[in-house]
């Protein structure tokens, strides 16, 4: 462990940015450039920016600058071999190019930390949201193990669904406090910069709502058992159990909103516990859930997880999606549901916890955790 | 009946507007100044306006001019002597002083079509969606009996919430088609326009979302059961039921956001039948409905009650609110809920059938049936 | 003339439209589908769209539905075979594909209603705002006799940039009645439609402006000059004179804004004329202003060409731009300008008299005035 | 100066707040939280806060939490005795009550530092944007001379229009290297923060342009003068010159858009030198601009006043008002004018430069300057 703290406070573990000139790579980017223990050492993204500076490579949509110390860094193309030296390699590539350059990645002995849809289904791979479901990373020795050939380092973990990340915050919160949730309502109302850039036309949300996005709801619905459901195990073979021990019905209805940041969303619960929890007892659950992340030390893990307001009119996205700098929840409204048991609003930074952010403490946590071999072990 | 199509198709009947420099105001003036049986005759405002002719007391806002016959009307205070040769009178005040200037105007035996929430749970006060609940204008003359002293001509109808009125007409054609609903989840989008003028500061609203209409849930949750009920009668006595024959539970989550007109909804329901329809049935039940508005020969119901649109991004206030000019309700996305029955996306264009154009055919269809008394009968 | 008024009333000129699937192309339909002289016969996409009825090419995003007499029209390539039968063909094709194509349609004896760019600056194609400088249409007979091989029917005509067109129909009106302008000022707000669909991503809209539009203000320094300019003739050959006897300086700020239709200005002009006129004087002539497209008796031509109004704080673009469907043009706060003489703002609706109903009302010129061929005269 | 140092760094400079609940009030209270010399001592509001802790006051919209050490600070009515311990007293009070209470507390000897307009025109105070003027401190000494009875302390002083000072900025650059500018065309398109809570309706500026500010065009016309002027002096009499040995013409079209924070402008300038500067030069001329705040070491002065952006599209409000936390002003588009001289586009953040921060740096200058008595001295 001593030389596992001393690469750490060196800030030894290089890592690269896979899809780096992209909303979600510079995303990565600012996120990165400032961090204790990674240093930038390599950005890839297409054979068009492949080359060139980054910061001529990128069209950059920040509102700080880029990184001193990236603006020089020449673009590779998104091959292993420009990656060899990088202990993480993070993935803000489109989906539609994911599946071949991370598998290809992880062939080459490559830890990868993704952003994409692609492999979020394979049931070797965990899908973790860094505040709920990290114990979900004990699934990486089999994927290794799986793997033709094996392999020692490599593997790919994801994080999920910016939308599926905001709601499966609190609702781990809730089971774990009162035990498993049976059925949940969910209708987001979800920022532009979810669909990433140029993404949605002006000319179709301002003024507007689309009730609409492609394949979002079955995320919410599917991610949501996969995340909060636990592991099995038979025969030395480990499963992930989709939460069916205690089935959870979850109906998603996904809109777009003319929102820059933040996904807002109402849901509603139902328990499996009889009589469910007050609206009182769900506040005090929520504000008291503390992730392994941060009491295992990750760096860039929220101080606390989640914020419940007692103002009627929030949390809103323009006011609270910067609260612990995006990387936790805000919560508000909780309130008794007619229909189910609970009703309440959940705020969501979709760009911090429910992208880069999530992958970052991801990684932090394989870290702590040996999952990624570091050169200095 | 001769003489009523007579007096109608002379356009022989006059009618007053309350609050008509208000945004409601506004858009019944617009309305109603081509209307094929009505004619403005007297408008009323505070006594800040009284006294002005029209074109100087409003701050018009619509995109239309100020029609050229309105223009000059001198605007009267709300007392009933200025609107006594009105058969009808449109009011569409503020809540905080609708409830005496409305009572006032029914206790002169004046006909009071209400926009304001203040009389809709009065137990003798019809609340009416046009295309939904004409039946309940049967409760007029008990109104009118009980009053101290009796009334000839007036009494109060209010419409109903612009979110409860684009919820409504739904579920009213689902139970015409299948029988009770006994749970409803809704979660509303609204338009800023909802709110009134100045109504939403756009310090509130622009990049962001408002989780929270006060007042608005409670409306939505009560109003629709007094809509979508019947009226039992015992003793000679009639009163509205609540649907209480078949509970139903409806649990509404209302958000402002940043749109202008229309009002989008997700919508999930579950139906006592089991099993309960399929989507296709859904589908085909909502295109088939025909409100008695339309049968009946009002000049401003809509053609066709509601749209269903098959493509999976419909509908969208920008592109839909325009439907029948505003009259008619959009439906969209209808398809199985995971935790209910079926669920869908419904838009209804709040300033139209959800305000003023719910008004007028709500007097068209009393004038029809005989419980506005005109001058000529 | 009588044959052309017999044809006229019974709508025998048939028409083509290029580019028919996109925003442009949308918008011809949807303000020909009414035309009481032209019909729609003939529509041209991308190969993509060709071969398929207009519901399923078009991604329609209009607030009308598709009119139903075009619903099923075959998409055609853009080649001038399927349009042989088309009097006029509009085209509302981008700039990447409009310049061989509509070369080749004229190549082919076809008339031919421009709204790209790319013969803008042909010293022998028109660039005609109806409302303004009709008389350009002279030059038509020296572009087709100079054509190689010369050509009897067959033209190019462009229309202006929108944002051109919204400041040379005031000044026009200026300088009709008070000579010559020396100097203009103008910074334009202009709104997202009129970079077309999908165009501007709403990621960098919402919440900002952009203070550049590529080659925006080039086109109206350079435009304006050509519209407001006369015809001089020497040996016999005509050349527009890009108002060089009274040199015009003109200096644009164009800015992209978050709004949907019509673009707003603020301008300043100088006169030759010392003293210059008063703001009242500059007023009264901009209501007087008439264009001979008007009383011509095209149809499409606005009643009045310029409204003046007296509000200090209009013409908005969300209340204004359906002044005369979008037709007219809107003109406030004309008052002194402490640099230059007046200033004033201006307010057209670019998707109308910026873009197709300025097309169709110079396809209404050029039959009216002879210019078009129809096959029955 | 020891005395001063050490009071500086010991954070015991007291001030106190006017209109501590409002918008800019809230900006003061953000700003100062962390104030390495102020300390926040006192808050006032109206008499409807007055008695309860700031919590409870203010309806807080800011994006960052009430500072814990304001909290509970309970508000006072504005009145000079609850303030008399504070050696800085800053107004954020609204118009129609500032001119009375700012007046009252420079006679209870405070030194007041408004946002207010109410005493912009008056000849004795000082209006200062301190990136620009900060000489014109030295009218302290007449206006507490002249007033009734004579003032040890107490003064008052006020920052610009927020429009201004973003325009102000690059023209003092300007000036300082090139000379007297003899004209300038500016038009804005303002922010809806600049409106304060509630301000501007978002039914009013929504998809919508509203091009006229009330007062603002004749504000930015006039205070450019006063503030871009010397002082002369005759009989040993000081006066403001208002530019007037080297007059300056100054053309301001305002225009309110649908952005949050930011003001945009478009600007062009005319040169007395001729022939005037380049482009470049003009670039490099604002990039060294270094105002006497940054070398006098006031600590919310930003490290640069300008910056130049080379990207064609640049600045833009979203992306660039957080430059320098706001403090700075950025330029881009530096070409030459087709009219004038030479034009380019100006970006100030209203809420921060063009408000409370420009307050605070201006008592910063103060203090240093020795026109601030501070209590140790």
């Amino acid at each position: 462990m001593s030389n596992l703290h001393k690469a750490l406070d060196e800030k030894l573990v290089r890592v690269g940015i896979l899809g780096a000139t992209g909303t979600v790579g510079q995303r990565f980017i600012t996120l990165l450039s400032n961090h204790p223990w990674f240093i930038i050492h390599a950005l890839g993204a297409s054979p068009r920016s492949a080359g060139k500076p980054y910061a001529k490579a990128a069209n950059w949509k920040q509102t700080t600058p880029i990184p001193s110390n990236v603006r020089e860094i020449i673009v590779q193309e998104c091959k292993p071999e420009h990656f060899k030296d990088c202990a993480i390699v993070f993935s803000g590539l489109d989906a539609d190019v994911a599946g071949d350059i991370e598998g290809a990645f992880r062939a080459a002995d490559l830890a990868v930390f993704s952003n994409a849809k692609n492999y979020r289904r394979d049931p070797l791979v965990p899908l973790i949201v860094p505040l709920v479901n990290d114990f979900h990373l004990s699934m990486i020795p089999q994927q290794q193990a799986q793997h033709q050939p094996p392999l020692q380092k490599g593997f790919i973990l994801t994080n999920a669904n910016c939308s599926t990340t905001g709601l499966v915050v609190p609702l781990r919160a809730l089971e774990k406090s009162f035990g498993p949730i049976e059925a949940c309502f969910v209708t987001t109302m979800q920022a532009i910069s979810g669909a990433g850039y140029p993404g949605v036309s002006s000319l179709d949300i301002i003024d507007n709502i689309v009730p609409y996005i492609g394949g979002e709801e079955e995320k919410m619905e599917w991610e949501t058992l996969k995340i909060l459901g636990g592991i099995s195990e038979e025969d030395g073979q480990k499963a992930f159990d989709m939460h069916s021990r205690y089935p959870l019905r979850v109906s998603a209805s996904c809109n777009r909103v003319p929102v820059i940041d933040g996904h807002t969303m109402t849901v509603s619960v139902r328990f499996s516990r009889r009589p469910p929890p007050s609206p009182q007892q769900v506040r005090e659950a929520l504000v008291a859930y503390t992730p392994a992340a941060r009491s295992m030390g990750c760096p860039s893990a929220p101080a606390h997880a989640i914020f419940v307001h007692e103002e009627p009119d929030r949390p809103q996205p323009r006011l609270d999606r910067y609260y612990q700098d995006g990387a936790g929840v805000s919560v508000g409204r909780v309130r008794q549901c007619p229909v189910l048991d609970i009703k309440f609003v959940v705020l969501a930074n979709n760009v911090s916890i429910g992208a880069a952010t999530s992958s970052i403490i991801n990684a932090e946590l394989a870290v702590l955790k040996g999952v990624v071999k570091l050169p200095i072990n």
